[in-house]
């Protein structure tokens, strides 16, 4: 199946916001076997919508848009698209009454063009918004199939995970079907990785073997195609086999998950809980834990320490550990175990992780960007310590920094040893 | 000016990497007034780049693309420009000199297809590649211009910056220049925006009023063409008045920065300090202003309160508030109040914001999800209370609660009422 993904919106073409939905949809595409040849972006302009819809039914079986379903007067993919293929459009209820439902939540007053979220195309199959209000749209006419998503991609993302590739799925019924695997790695770099697999990715045929990275996590994704599950694990498991061989302690898990969610599993399991104490990551180690539903049960909460005196008063780290000429700083080792140990203290928790570094822009107590020290508290132990140099801007940093605690928290708790 | 943005490179396809490019160069040209009707991906395949070259001949003036001029087979670019507008190809000597002397100053050897990277089109101008290889290409053919850049960010935007932008501004000579001014809001959301300004959107001439929403964020847009800048700001002024008479309250930034930036601002010009008591939004409040370099002048830091033990040891929140049949419970005004009492003390800070309420999935101390208090303190003044009802799923109502809590604070510092 060849897909074309159009991504409506002005705020595209003024490059107000970066196309992240299309690569999202395209690696789902490539996760099914869909081959994606054309990705177009396009402006909230009838005219040039459906200028798009009709060069990319020329090309491809699948068309998926992306944005324009909103309540405004410039989201107009789905009165487009019922124009083009000339389908009435009808109110669905069950997207209705959530409307209605919110707003009366809310006690705000509906105005009439949140209707316009609830209207599906006449013959379409919908596709439920769990995360938002605007309902998605499926249908196939003359052989090519159609799929309308909403462009936030909190929206975006569920919707199509959930509803929109089982659909295309039961469309692919000629085809071999391709399986995948995910195997999430930790604690190396994508360069370091490949460079241990590379003859592995060179050589590759069967299954194929595709790095991907993010920052902070690498993914390594095996794919081949075949006849049943039996079969494809069959033919993926040699070579998960090898790749664990060489870089198994990084491997956290075999499927797409972060790696706090590896960490939050792990604790769950064992009834354990976790508090953290944060200097350069500011919350992002915590707010990473907290997107996480239930992490209630394993979060006992945290304290962001942005300055000497919140770590001395509240996690109780030494004065002489922070001021003095001789004193090590607020970015060393032995401050990051002390804050490690006060956050477990002052929450009761019985792991805790600390983070204490410089993310810059400018160095900080002479020390340089890109410095963190990790500190890993474990109730009835001495805290481990990790130095780690981070690279990029203080977004990057803080990013990697946290990412790094949570490698090696997951570590602790497999009782893998420390690298 | 109308352009397309045809980025080349079959990466893109697969979602291994978001087109950064196309936003980078669409923001661009908007700055200088070209208008970008389209961007399309197209993969590593000589016809498909052709065909792409061919409908943006018959769409657009300028045709920019990028990716597809390194030394490998797979970069086809300008071979495929060079056979479309039948242009011979040569070696451009000074690409040719710079990436001989690399090679020499590394003690490596080239390779032949290292010097594919020197090659421009017959009749075009060279675009200087001032941080890598290969040599970029401008020309015009039959009125339409052609522009090769390179694929990596951080050789294609210097390039596009230092001649890129010259060699266009120097083909636009006709047209009026574009100027544009960001009104972003905070506190209201898109549709209820619209809903005041409609007739003045529906009515628009000039200047444009175009809205543009982020989660818990909204910006209008007023962009008009004008001699000077001065006439620009003249036209653009009794729109934003009006603007501003219907909405004024929820105007934070005549800029395109978030609300915690403002906050910031603020905060730093009267020397004031901040801190934060985090429940339901686990960090992300924190992690938000963090993200500001210099926020450590600011940003004493938070605590994030995850269990009513943190609340009452840390955060001082009497427990007859916290617990027992009649007590108001975590998500309650009360306990707001005093959480943002609690930070404030903790901290030593001279405001606070506090956050509690439910992020879901399901419903707390049957209270409904969405269900925020927010809490504002100020050094030796009652805390302000807010109660919000946030919709979406877990991370949507993190992130609504923490915008929502640095609008009230901005509105407690800029003493505008609360609505």
């Amino acid at each position: 199946m060849r897909a074309e993904i159009i991504a409506v919106g002005t705020e595209l073409l003024l490059g107000q916001i970066v196309n992240s939905n299309a690569q999202f949809l395209s690696r789902q595409c490539a996760g099914i076997g869909v081959d994606v040849y054309f990705q177009t972006v396009v402006g909230d302009n009838a005219g040039r919508i459906r200028d798009a819809l009709e060069l990319a039914k020329s090309r491809a079986d699948l068309i998926i848009c992306t944005g324009g379903l909103g309540p405004t007067q410039d989201d107009l993919t789905k009165e487009v698209l019922a124009v083009y293929l000339t389908r009435k459009q009808h109110i669905q209820e069950e997207a209705m009454n959530k409307i209605r439902s919110l707003f009366e939540a809310r006690g705000a007053e509906m105005v009439e063009s949140n209707i316009k979220q609830a209207i599906v195309l006449e013959g379409s199959d919908p596709l439920p918004n769990e995360t938002g209000l605007a309902v998605g749209v499926a249908l196939t006419q003359n052989g090519t199939h159609y799929m309308l998503l909403p462009g936030p991609p909190k929206e975006m993302k569920p919707m199509f995970e959930k509803h929109g590739i089982p659909w295309i799925r039961k469309r692919m019924t000629d085809e071999t079907p391709l399986y995948s695997r995910m195997l999430k790695f930790a604690g190396i770099g994508e360069s370091n990785l490949e460079h241990a697999l590379l003859d592995l990715i060179e050589g590759q045929q069967d299954p194929t073997i595709a790095p991907y990275a993010k920052e902070g996590e690498v993914t390594i994704r095996l794919t081949t195609r075949a006849a049943s599950e039996q079969e494809a694990w069959a033919k993926i498991k040699p070579a998960q086999q090898e790749i664990e061989k060489r870089v198994g302690r990084h491997l956290y898990a075999e499927e797409d998950i972060p790696i706090e969610q590896a960490v939050f599993r792990i604790l769950r399991s064992r009834e354990r809980t976790l508090s953290a104490a944060e200097s350069c990551t500011g919350g992002l180690f915590s707010d990473m834990f907290t997107d996480i539903p239930e992490s209630s049960t394993v979060f006992k909460g945290s304290i962001v320490s942005y300055t000497n005196e919140v770590k001395h008063n509240v996690l109780k780290v030494p004065l002489e550990l922070l001021e003095g000429e001789h004193a090590p700083g607020a970015v060393s080792e032995e401050t990051a175990a002390a804050m490690a140990a006060g956050a477990m203290e002052a929450t009761g928790s019985d792991y805790a992780a600390a983070i204490t570094g410089v993310a810059g822009p400018g160095p900080s107590e002479g020390k340089p960007v890109g410095l963190v020290f990790l500190g890993i508290a474990e109730r009835n132990k001495p805290a481990k310590v990790i130095r780690i140099q981070a690279s990029g801007n203080r977004e990057s940093i803080k990013w990697r920094a946290a990412k790094a605690a949570y490698y090696h928290l997951w570590l602790t708790l497999t009782e893998a040893p420390n690298p």
